[in-house]
C-alpha cells in the first residue's frame, strides 16, 4: 500500500520544505528563490510579463480523470502558454493551493511532480508559492513571470486591415478528448467494473490532459524574423479568441470555417457525440494553441509552415466578425466558448 | 433593497470588464495593464520581487464577521506587506479570484473597491486577474509584484551575531481582535437577535479587519539610511518568524519577553480570554509588523523611533533560540503559531 502522510500531521512549513524547488536554476534572472517572503529577479532592459490563472476541482478539473501530475502539467503550461501569447519567454513561475485534507502529501508531491516536469521542460524556476487548507475539493492559482524585449511584446490590439489570420496546430481536439473522458466518468459511476478502452482516442486525451504550450512557434517567429501583429492563446475556443482580437483592435474579420485544421481523430469523436466538427473546432476550449494575425509581407515566409493555418483574414471594424461557409455564404461569428459561471 | 446581479447573468468577460481596473496607472514599470494575456512591467536596473498569497473563506476569513470591501483590502495589505518584506516597493498586483454562485456581482465590486482602496493608498496598480466559478465558498489568491533596488535587498538569512532584534509597531492585537469576532459571532448563533457592542474593541477590530502595511517604516529605512540585516514580516506570530530568522541565518537569540510591545486594548482583551498578554503577542498572527535585525552600530538611529521596539539580540547557533522572561530565566522559544491545517 502506498504511504498516506496526513496534511495535518506535517504543518506548513514542513510541507513547504518537502515540495519546496531543489532542482537547479534555470534562468540568469532568478535572484531570490523560495523561502523568504519574495521571490526575487532581475530582468536587464527586458519587459517583465505575468499572468495569474486559477484552476478549480470540479470547475477546471475532475478528479475522477484528472491523474494529478497530469493535473500540475497542464496548470503550468495553461500558464506558460499565456506568456507566448504575448510573444515572451516564460522564467518564473509561483503557485498558490488550497486543499482539504482529503489529500496527502504524496498527492501533493504527485501534482508538484507534474508542475516540475513542465517547469523543466519550458525552462522555468518553480520561485515561490503559499499553500493553505480548503473546506472542500482543490483550488490552485499559478502566477507565471516572462521576458520580452520591449519592441516584441504582441499585443491582441495590434491586428491590421487585410493581416492574415493564422492559428498553429489544429483545434478542437483538447475538447473531444473531455467528451470521452466525460462518457467514460459516465459508465463507470453506472458500473465501476466496467474497463474502459481508450486506444482508439489516445491523442485527444492526451491533448486534455497534457496539454502543450507553443513554445516551438515563438521560436520559428523569432528565427524566422516575423513578429505577429497580434496574438492570443486559444483556451475558450477559436470563436471567442478571433472576437476578442478584432474587438480590442477595433476590426472586423472573415474566418474561413474550411480553413480552421481539425485532426481527423477530433473529427471523428465529435461526429461520434454529434457535434459537427467545425462547431467543436470553434467553441472547444483548452487547446492552447496560438491563434495570430500577420502582416501580408510575411506570407511568402509562413506559407510552407505545415503547423500554422491561415484561417481568415482582418477587415475593417464596419464589417463585422464573419465566418465563411464553405458554400461562400457568411454568417455572424458569436462566441459559445466556456463560460465558468454557468 | 440593493440590487443583485447574478454571476451566471453576465458571464465572464463581461465580469471582468465591470471589475476591470479603470483607474489611473500609477506606476511608470507599469506597460501593459488588463486585457491581454499578460500584464507587462519594465525595470529598469531594478530587482522585481514577486510574492503569492491565497485566502480560502473559512479558513483564513470568515464572511459572518469580515465586510467583503475590508476582505479586498486585507488581501492586498497581506500581500504588500511580503514585498516591504523584503525592502522593496510594491508596484504591480494580479487577483485571482473563485466563488460560488452565492456571491452576486455588486458582493464582488465590494471586494474589488476594497482591493483598489488599498492599491490607491500604497501606490499599486492592479493590473490583472483571474476569474472563476467555485462550487462552494470563496477562494482568493493574490500576487504582487514589487521593485528594489540589488543591493538593498534585505532576506531572512543575514542575520549576524550581536544584532540587534526589532520590531515595528505593537503585537497580539489582530489575534485579540479575532477572539472577539469569533467570540460575538457565538452569540449571535445562539440568539440572532442581539447586537453587540464593540466600541471597547475598535482598536483590536480593525487591526484584525482592516490591517495595514509598514510602509512607513520601509520608508524611514531609506531616509535614515539604515538597512536592516535581515526582516521578515509577522504573519504567523512573532515567535514562529523569530525562528524562520534563525534558522535561515544559522544563528540564535535571546528575545525579552518584557520588551514585546503590546497595546492596553489588547492585552486587557486576550486577559479576558484567560491568554497571558506575552502569550498572544508571541503566537497571535495576522498582524504584519516587520520584524527584523539591524547592526549594533545603527543603534543611535533607531533608538528614538517610537514605532519601533528592540526586542532582543542575536547570539550563535550553538546558543539556540531563547526567551529571557521578566525574571531572567531563560526558555526555549517555539513556535505554535497558525497552522492552517490543523
Amino acid at each position: 500500500m502506498e504511504k498516506r502522510t496526513e496534511l495535518e500531521e506535517i504543518g506548513e512549513f514542513s510541507l513547504i520544505e518537502r515540495l519546496n524547488p531543489k532542482h537547479k536554476i534555470l534562468n540568469k534572472s532568478t535572484v531570490l528563490c523560495g523561502g523568504d517572503d519574495c521571490a526575487a529577479m532581475k530582468y536587464n532592459d527586458k519587459i517583465t510579463l505575468a499572468s495569474t490563472d486559477c484552476l478549480v476541482e470540479g470547475v477546471h478539473f475532475d478528479m475522477a480523470y484528472t491523474p494529478l501530475k497530469h493535473l500540475g502539467y497542464k496548470s503550468a503550461i495553461v500558464n506558460f502558454s499565456d506568456i507566448y501569447a504575448c510573444n515572451g519567454k516564460p522564467s518564473q513561475l509561483l503557485v498558490s493551493i488550497a486543499v482539504s485534507n482529503r489529500y496527502s502529501v504524496e498527492a501533493l508531491e504527485e501534482l508538484y511532480s507534474g508542475l516540475y516536469l513542465a517547469c523543466e521542460k519550458y525552462g522555468v524556476d518553480l520561485v515561490g508559492g503559499d499553500m493553505s487548507s480548503s473546506q472542500s475539493g482543490m483550488f490552485l492559482s499559478l502566477t507565471i513571470l516572462g521576458e520580452c524585449d520591449e519592441e516584441k511584446i504582441v499585443k491582441r490590439s495590434g491586428a491590421k486591415q487585410h493581416d492574415l489570420l493564422c492559428v498553429s496546430g489544429n483545434l478542437g481536439a483538447a475538447y473531444s478528448g473531455l467528451l470521452v473522458l466525460q462518457r467514460e466518468k459516465a459508465v463507470f459511476m453506472a458500473n465501476s467494473s466496467s474497463q474502459p478502452d481508450l486506444s482508439n482516442y489516445q491523442y485527444i486525451i492526451e491533448r486534455q490532459l497534457k496539454p502543450e504550450a507553443r513554445k516551438d512557434i515563438i521560436e520559428w517567429f523569432e528565427n524566422n524574423n516575423v513578429l505577429p501583429t497580434s496574438m492570443i492563446d486559444i483556451s475558450d475556443g477559436l470563436a471567442s479568441e478571433v472576437l476578442h482580437i478584432c474587438k480590442d483592435s477595433h476590426k472586423g474579420c472573415e474566418l474561413y470555417i474550411d480553413k480552421i485544421p481539425v485532426d481527423y481523430e477530433t473529427s471523428r469523436t465529435l461526429e461520434e457525440f454529434n457535434i459537427l466538427p467545425d462547431n467543436g473546432a470553434l467553441n472547444g476550449g483548452e487547446d492552447y494553441e496560438l491563434l495570430f494575425t500577420i502582416d501580408q509581407k510575411d506570407y511568402p515566409k509562413i506559407k510552407d509552415n505545415k503547423d500554422i493555418s491561415i484561417i481568415g483574414h482582418i477587415t475593417d471594424e464596419s464589417l463585422g466578425c464573419k465566418l465563411v461557409t464553405p458554400q461562400n455564404t457568411t454568417i455572424d461569428l458569436k462566441a459559445r466558448g466556456f463560460n465558468h459561471y454557468c
